[in-house]
């Protein structure tokens, strides 16, 4: 399966993204490594900020196995951040505490976004990388590892608005106003993007997820004008970076609906599904041959875990009988929610997806 | 139409509303009274804070004016909030200047839901119902003014949560941990709404709206169990008391994605569409004798006036041809708006949507 090491103990995950059997149904969880967990916590303080945890290979590496030492979870996803490519851009990336990323030199004018540098991943990331390669020595074959980023659409909008928004005023502007500087934008992202990524399989990535958080806040014309076309772009970027492997990629967009259908046409092998789409309606918007990832509502991790249980065997049946189903939450984890109601979903997974793969 | 004054002279509002033909596409704009516009902030520092203007049926009926002398609107909305309700259940509503409204009294336990009063709007909103008349006194027939609530739903999170939320931690820690109890409150909160809103048509309220701002946050299950089944409710409700009087009620969950076929069908005569569905689907799903109203991304609004003529265009001819298209923003229209920009828009419609009513 690799170059990188022993073979995999556990493919489920590569398998199941694959469309292939499985006896049971894998699962991992979106932000798996993160601050609901204590020992999350701990390495975070020691590490000072959250820029410097991504960017200390031997921290991320710490980070990203701990959830596997308390779960009995199928994949570890890369310890990172979708900001890492504005951040080798140079735009003045910063996590100030409780207020989410900002940046200090954001892309606002045609000179801006002419004047951005596509970052070489093996200098400018070399960071990243040496955290992929640490984490795939320190697995041993255990499970496979996950490399992300973060879509253009999405990174974009971060670039351009310079932090987090509600209403994306400066983005949309553009993309209203300016769409062909816009387009500017996202090609290089687009670029980044796909160096990016075949750096991470490169590096031992096993299988590639990218996040469009933010694809959900456009309308249907505009989403497949500005986000969806360069996923279909980075998919058959990174197909052929990769050469011959087969490296499963997840392409995500939270808040999709009925778009999905579009999304599972645009080159990946799965479509992350967030909750508030039926995991059934999904897999036949999905088609055959296209495998699809969630979708349990994060929020019912604050509930008991008799109630967490009942809601996995409904995320399970919604699904079906049948193959091509990684089981995981609809969006990332909370931070507020107890490390024991995630033991009670991933154990529940265990328990009860078997006889959905008779 | 109507007991109260003079004969309506433009009801393009109302009849879009019933699916019946009008000359042009009428157009209202989700929070038309609001921050966007100068002379609501001079207002609204007269009267000191949010909640005494929402009280001072003189300046409520003041701002709800204010875009009606500025813009040709088709229909006036009362200036009121959706969480009036909690407030007159005397859960201690604050809205502390530039952090969204909080509860001080949340209602967490079964002993804090069955201790919780259901209003008489008569006596404790009695300054909603005042705004009411005094608007329709003042609108002197020029247009119908619209009545509102928010949703059963929508309305519980604040009254659990004790203010806006995110991850709706407690109120989703009580949908999925003690169903019942949550049913409990939205049964109150239902009886309320039902109330109030006929109160409203009792005072002049011409037609009517439902906003569910976060039945989007529900799996599809659960958004049919705890808010589409208080919407049908209340559209039951509201046409039982309203006698022989047609009042058009419109239901808007914002995200509601393909369950938009569902609220269509819950009793109401229209549906309101976010900017994530494209109309013509929306009109689909809605079906004949459904009237949509929506749905330009607020955002538009960001971009130059060329910009928004194009866009508006694009959702006039995405609903296409015929009746039952009543144009308006897919949600409240921001804050940093300028309102040149709502101009262009609302100039567009009445230039561009006569030929779609041949």
């Amino acid at each position: 399966m690799s170059q990188h090491g022993p073979e995999l103990r556990n493919d489920l995950l590569l398998r199941a993204l694959c469309s292939q059997p499985t006896p049971r149904t894998p699962l991992w969880m979106m932000r798996q490594a993160g601050r609901y967990l204590p020992e999350y916590r701990a390495t975070r303080a020691r590490a000072g900020s959250f820029l410097n945890l991504c960017m200390n290979p031997e921290l991320a590496c710490e980070v990203t196995l701990q959830p596997l030492a308390r779960f009995r979870l199928d994949a570890a996803i890369l310890f990172s951040d979708i900001l890492t490519i504005p951040h080798a851009m140079n735009l003045g990336l910063e996590f100030e505490a409780g207020e989410g990323p900002t940046l200090a030199r954001p892309v606002r004018t045609a000179a801006d976004v002419r004047n951005l540098p596509v970052p070489h991943p093996e200098t400018e990331l070399k960071y990243v990388l040496d955290a992929v390669s640490l984490i795939r020595r320190e697995l041993a074959g255990s499970v496979p590892l996950i490399g992300f980023a973060g879509s253009p659409w999405t990174v974009a909008t971060y670039c351009v608005e310079g932090g987090g928004s509600k209403t994306f005023a400066r983005i949309k502007s553009m993309l209203y106003g300016e769409p062909e500087l816009l387009h500017l934008l996202l090609a290089k992202l687009t670029r980044a993007t796909i160096d990016y990524l075949s750096a991470q399989v490169e590096a031992g990535a096993q299988a590639l997820m990218v996040f469009d958080t933010w694809g959900g806040a456009l309308t249907p014309s505009a989403y497949r004008e500005f986000s969806l076309r360069y996923l279909s772009e980075i998919a058959a970027g990174v197909r052929r970076e990769a050469g011959g492997r087969r490296v499963p990629l997840v392409l995500f967009t939270k808040g999709a609906g009925p778009l999905l259908s579009e999304l599972a046409r645009a080159g990946g092998d799965a479509v992350g599904v967030d909750w508030t789409t039926d995991l059934g309606d999904a897999r036949r918007m999905a088609g055959p041959g296209i495998a699809v990832q969630g979708n349990l509502d994060p929020s019912v991790l604050y509930a008991p875990p008799a109630a967490i249980r009942a809601e996995v065997e409904r995320v399970l049946a919604s699904f079906g009988h049948g193959h091509g189903h990684v089981f995981n939450l609809g969006h990332g984890i909370h931070p507020d929610v107890p490390p024991e109601h995630a033991l009670a979903m991933v154990e529940a997974v265990h328990e009860l997806s078997p006889r959905y793969h008779d």
